[in-house]
């Protein structure tokens, strides 16, 4: 990771980005021979990474794989990676020996040693699971064929925690629900969602809050189904079910409360673009109504490719990068923030 | 009070208006033989009102009073009076036999049957009470000149309220004092002001909050002490004062605080020109950083006539007149309200 991030390009044209931000598919997988990585000595944690490192930098993977040895990495490295998605809270936090094996275009991540001994996940804007679930089969495959995983005939692929033994597959959608927010239904969603084993998490996963009206929906069964069960069930009726909902509620929100719904959208903007102190959560908040303002066609000349990049950019990592690496007292950091908004913003 | 309200001219240009919204000049009178207001019978109000039309209506008191019977008139024409500062809440929502005379220019107002027999008032934008006070003083001898006034020569002009006693006048001043709220200074100046026995009240008046950071500041003694000794007093030392405490802290925030001022202001203007819905105590509170910010330089493009019109424009009686004198709901205002505002501050 360098001070010259690559910034996303344009996610406007991907599927049903209208509700759906980006979605994952993640793999947790084990190296027959050696202790999870919980249990692992410091000596056994470097041998696999030891035996992982080529594996993951080969071209087979993916273009231009790099690898990140996160125990010689600063603390802003990992928050910028973090704040990116590419590795979990877990892994920038650990103690343990651990690494990254990031592709050219960031889409692809394979973290090393965090609760598995590789966790891999390729993300991929707007609503396309399927495609992104047979290219990370294809890495899966390639990554086998080199090294030998822990499986049991009967249980399926081994993993540190039971929930993910079997498929060890988690498909997780960030999906953007405004509308179902601002009616109040979020919560018929989240007990929907519970009732079919789906896990709800904020938009940095595990424990985070909901910042800017951002849901990551994830599965949470991985035994006694196929993979290709769980996708075709993901893909096919779980989540277009909750971009109907989405779509129901922004089109009862326009015949309905228009004034406020224009009232709310229009007001994010104005202040999105003239604020000098801004403030992280309440920038990912009206970030999140310009989003839907400019979706639902009320706000027109925004730059959704901009917007798309601000939810990253507001983030304390990245505005710090944007400053030159600088250590940024919170008072600077709310400056730097609104300043950046208001340039990408500009009309 | 007719369904075309005038709209005040430029007060730009009023001296030291970025501190001094207006100033007030107004005395309190009763006629002698007559009961005070308060204890007056029906006729004997009746009575009041028919020895004093004819006195007010004249031109040797001012060019084109009209005369306003409030027993006539609507509660809508009423409440738009009172936004208009010409008549008080107590004679808007009295019972008695009532009437007020105002000058063609709105600056002269006498109200009949209010606390006092006559209580006269000139407002004028900025900061000119002397030259209101000569005009006041004027129109207060011709109309002596025809009407016989309770007065001892022992206690000075007899009033309704002991209070007022003596010379019967009360200067005012409405004063835009947001730095020192922001500062938090403005405790400060309220206990000085109780100090120097003065009268520290809101927008409004008597009862009312400190909207949009004004505050209307008053002498209270009015006994003892000649008029002109009160108006020195008021006109050469305290105003300055409180005119020169609200500078210094304008410096002091643009020194320490620049951000924060400049986030507030802007944010405001932002706000102004994009919502869709917007309170009455909103609006104020955001005028008024508006008005800050236009005062003191740092925002650009703001038409001050018309932010100055707007503190009017957006009381809820002033609002149904743009909307026709129909009635309107609460959201119905909100959203007039916005709307005036936005076309008013379009850029």
């Amino acid at each position: 990771m360098t001070a010259h991030a690559r910034i996303p390009s344009s996610k406007e044209q991907a599927p049903h980005n209208d509700v759906v931000l980006s979605c994952r598919v993640r793999m947790a997988r084990n190296i027959a021979g050696f202790s999870f990585a919980n249990r692992a000595s410091p000596a056994q944690s470097q041998e696999i990474l030891n035996l992982t490192k080529p594996v993951l930098l080969s071209n087979e993977i993916a273009q231009g794989m790099i690898w990140v040895d996160l125990n010689q990495s600063t603390v802003k490295d990992r928050r910028l990676l973090f704040e990116r998605h590419l590795i979990s809270k877990h892994l920038a936090e650990s103690e343990h020996r651990r690494a990254v094996a990031i592709s050219g275009d960031e889409s692809l991540s394979v973290m090393v040693n965090e609760e598995d001994h590789l966790r891999m996940q390729i993300l991929a804007p707007g609503f396309q699971l399927a495609d992104i679930y047979q290219r990370l089969n294809t890495v899966d495959d390639r990554i086998e064929s080199r090294v030998d995983y822990s499986f049991s005939p009967r249980w399926g692929y081994l993993t540190a925690c039971p929930t993910n033994v079997g498929t060890g597959i988690r498909f997780s959608v960030m999906m953007h629900l405004p509308a179902l927010k601002m009616t109040n239904e979020i919560e018929r969603v989240r007990r929907a969602a519970k009732d079919l084993h789906l896990a709800v998490r904020g938009y940095y996963g595990e424990g985070s809050e909901s910042a800017g009206d951002f849901y990551q929906i994830s599965n949470q069964v991985t035994l006694g189904r196929t993979e290709e069960e769980l996708l075709a069930e993901f893909q096919e009726v779980i989540v277009p079910q909750i971009i109907q909902y989405e779509h129901q509620a922004r089109k009862i929100l326009a015949e309905r409360s228009a004034p406020v719904l224009d009232d709310r959208i229009h007001r994010a903007l104005s202040i999105l673009r003239s604020a000098r102190l801004l403030g992280a959560e309440e920038a990912m908040k009206l970030l999140s109504r310009v989003r839907l303002g400019a979706y639902t066609g009320r706000l027109k000349g925004v730059n959704l490719d901009a917007v798309t990049e601000l939810f990253l950019l507001v983030q304390p990592g990245h505005l710090k990068l944007q400053a030159g690496g600088a250590d940024l007292s919170p008072e600077e950091l709310r400056e730097t923030r609104a300043n950046i908004v208001r340039q990408r913003l500009a009309s």
